[in-house]
């Protein structure tokens, strides 16, 4: 059993390998790759994914995995090599079911659809993808197909970023969170809105990404085992548990944009560096979905970087660095405008309490596509009527509408977004749980301290992985299931306390 | 026969790209990667490396190229098709003909010798790294025995990285060389040392990095196929006919270093940058050897960078970067400075007429050592009475003595240094071709104009990539073969200006 294990613990790390090869291309082709590497580089990452999917796809494994099922279930569920073999059993069905055939094609599609929607938008023509887009949400369903005996046509697709989470059970969690937010909305934009001109001075980027640096450096991340670089969207990726890189970008009239996207970052770069240094190389050394994963960017980013602890410490600083632009610009008036409530278009620049709002709509609309109770030439309008009646705002083109997002031109419809808003969720239910067992955290981020934090999740959530699932990790942490409450609390008490909400 | 010569491409191209990306790892390993990334890295090169090994030694690549030989031989010598398959066949029977098992071996010892030898270099501690030393001598001479037939043991080893040269004609070369050096040197060393004190100000790296950027520029380095970062050592690397990188290092109080690597490192990268686009991915897509390739950077560095013309039109804009530290320096004083020619003890610091002994030494060495005529434990000795003789200059220790360069505990011995002097060699005589072609070029670079030099290179040595052996170049560009002359030519005009010689 111990030589079996030990082999396919070789082929994976060998997986492992070529996967994490992709991702140095990766890096290097969104950070340094002069434009005329293009070409080869996409060629060159073509013949590497085929390889991998090779390697990834050996019966050897099939038969290692079957061979080991007796030695799995003689230990502990959660026991390291038990878990292992889980995980990569799971990996190895997800990978196998599907036809390497059709995943080229897949692959190559949306590429291509990837292709027209860079024209498509600036050019604020839908028309232009539709072709595309209808046959991708085609091959989605067919992707659905490959895993029969669904609940529902979304769960299997929804599996690969968020495994084990269902759709029946995300949208009854997002209709009571939508239920919960449109009033907390209603009351805030029913007041002034906050002047946040503050932060739309101009700020050096130098400045402002050597700030960002050392906020991150002080929550934890570790530049012994990571870097920060510009791209043009940023992003974290993993060469190995030794090697978690972050990337950000700097827009000199907006103070908010390095700053909260390099702690987002650092959240999702934490999560990994924290994992079990022994699980190197296997599929366990990973975050365990996506709402795990953006639970932790969240935390960082809006837990305690937008809180107002947080700020008291850090304020003083940033007027240092700041002096002219900030000097005399308060505590008060900035804690408001890093927490500007309002109604509007774009997912990715909405705050705190109207975001969740996007995702759901997303969310909702892949599954009525699947369903086949949308179809896709009618999608632009039922956006719009969409934000009218859910955000409040409608967009006025399909720029800022159904063409804003990537998500749905460079991949497959269908559990794309869920994992945005369950990350929020899951974040304010971490949070709670670690503000129990340490109610001293709050004081500690207003004296610039992390660690009683950044150890509690390593302890509780990062190093353990991909062991446990996003469900039965928030049962282990919290001792219930996924919940809404924490993070309407959240919201309630700290909107509450800005608005001078009842 | 068609299908045939797609499917080899097909699989050439596929090798092609996992040497590519390895050297993605490798440059990201140098610049870039932060200290934890280290050991899973060097695993990941190792994966890398052995599909890389797999794929290249395919035995269908040999039945291929056994189908397509009536093909080849019905082509003219010269044309793609023909250069390709023969090229394809030369690098198959070098890969195939060692036993994967020893090559793997081999590597692992290269990989502990040159581990020891960074610490025993700083230690000067020659008999930390004499055992190693010893078994990568008879780890080389079994390589060489992969490949009988030899007439001289060396011969397979020097085809690893100059094809088609033989140890008796290169040493035949090289001994006219000395000749004719040691009169040149003596009469030079006879004088008064340039004062080179200039170059040893304190000079800001940033505006270094810039100058040089400049000058490659007007060069003809395509930024849009490459970018300069900094390393510990300079170098060029390739991952496609489009990307071409260099490095360099930058010593704020030696403004020679990072201008002339720059030069230098630029001069291997327009070889490749200037290589048939169609060849993209194939074979041919490389320089033709370590010899040819040290030419071209060699004329960008001395022919052109060290060159009186070159500096009448960059000096007055150095002067204009560093008005402070050059202001008061004449162009005279700064051009003998850059050429000040000195008996000494390190290879890589070496002038351009004293340099190519240092290879010669080595070259000389490393033929005795195969042919058993010297023992390593007699190198550090032995190096010492070579340079005394040699160049006049013994070191006093073995950390500037035998312990030098990294080539011999980094890799085999044989054919490690030959191509340093056959690229001084070759380039004279290439550059010696240009100006007599377009007398005008000299009188062109002192108008800061490269056009028609860059161009006539390219036209007759870079757009062949690998098509022609650095025989057949030499012969198809100068109309004869190797040949000293043009060199000695070279450095007796240039030096007796200098140094008054008669």
């Amino acid at each position: 059993m111990e030589a079996k294990l030990q082999e396919l613990k070789n082929r994976l790390v060998e997986v492992n390998d070529l996967e994490s090869i992709g991702a140095v291309l990766n890096w290097d082709q969104s950070t340094y790759m002069p434009p005329g590497g293009a070409p080869a580089r996409g060629r060159q990452m073509g013949t590497l994914a085929l390889l991998t999917h090779q390697k990834a796809t050996d019966p050897e494994i099939g038969h290692l995995l079957d061979d080991l099922r007796p030695y799995e279930e003689s230990l502990p569920y959660d026991s390291d090599d038990a878990s292992l073999i889980r995980v990569a059993r799971r990996q190895y069905e997800l990978n196998t079911k599907v036809p390497p055939a059709f995943m080229a094609q897949l692959q190559s599609h949306m590429a291509e659809s990837y292709d027209l929607w860079t024209r498509a938008r600036p050019a604020n023509d839908f028309r232009m993808v539709q072709p595309a887009l209808e046959k991708t949400l085609d091959m989605s369903r067919q992707l659905a197909n490959f895993f029969p005996g669904y609940e529902h046509i979304a769960d299997p697709l929804i599996d690969y970023a968020d495994y084990g989470m269902k759709a029946s059970s995300v949208r009854a969690v997002f209709n009571e969170l939508r239920d919960s937010l449109v009033p907390i909305v209603q009351q805030i934009t029913a007041q002034q809105p906050a002047d946040d001109s503050c932060l739309h001075q101009v700020f050096p980027e130098e400045q402002q990404l050597a700030f960002g640096l050392d906020v991150i450096k002080r929550f934890g991340y570790d530049f012994n085992r990571g870097r920060q670089d510009k791209t043009h969207h940023p992003f974290m990726t993993k060469f190995s548990l030794g090697d978690v890189r972050i990337t950000t970008r700097v827009k000199e009239r907006d103070l908010g944009e390095a700053i909260f996207s390099t702690m987002h970052e650092s959240g999702h770069a934490m999560y990994e560096m924290g994992i079990n240094r022994s699980y190197e190389g296997t599929p366990l050394a990973s975050g365990t979905s996506s709402g795990v994963h953006e639970s932790q960017s969240r935390t960082w980013e809006n837990l305690v970087g937008r809180s107002r602890s947080f700020w008291e410490f850090f304020y003083p600083r940033l007027q240092g660095v700041f002096r002219q632009q900030l000097g005399n610009v308060s505590l008060d008036t900035f804690y408001r405008a890093i927490n500007k409530v309002q109604r509007s278009l774009i997912r990715t620049d909405a705050d705190e309490v109207t975001y969740n709002l996007h995702p759901i709509i997303r969310f909702n609309l892949e599954l009525e596509l699947l369903e086949g109770s949308l179809e896709i030439r009618d999608l632009p309008e039922v956006w719009r009527e969409r934000y009218a009646s859910a955000i409040g705002v409608a967009p006025p083109d399909d720029k800022d509408g159904v063409l804003q997002d990537v998500h749905w031109y460079g991949g497959i419809i269908g559990g794309a977004f869920q994992g945005y808003t369950l990350g929020n969720i899951l974040g304010a239910q971490f949070y709670a749980a670690a503000l129990q067992a340490h109610p001293e955290i709050p004081a500690q981020i207003a004296d610039g301290e992390f660690r009683t934090l950044h150890e509690w999740l390593r302890e509780n959530i990062y190093q353990h992985g991909s062991k446990f699932t996003a469900d039965e990790l928030v049962k282990r942490v919290t001792g219930g299931p996924l919940d809404i409450k924490p993070f309407i609390a959240y919201l309630k008490k700290k909107y509450g306390a800005i608005y001078n909400l009842n």
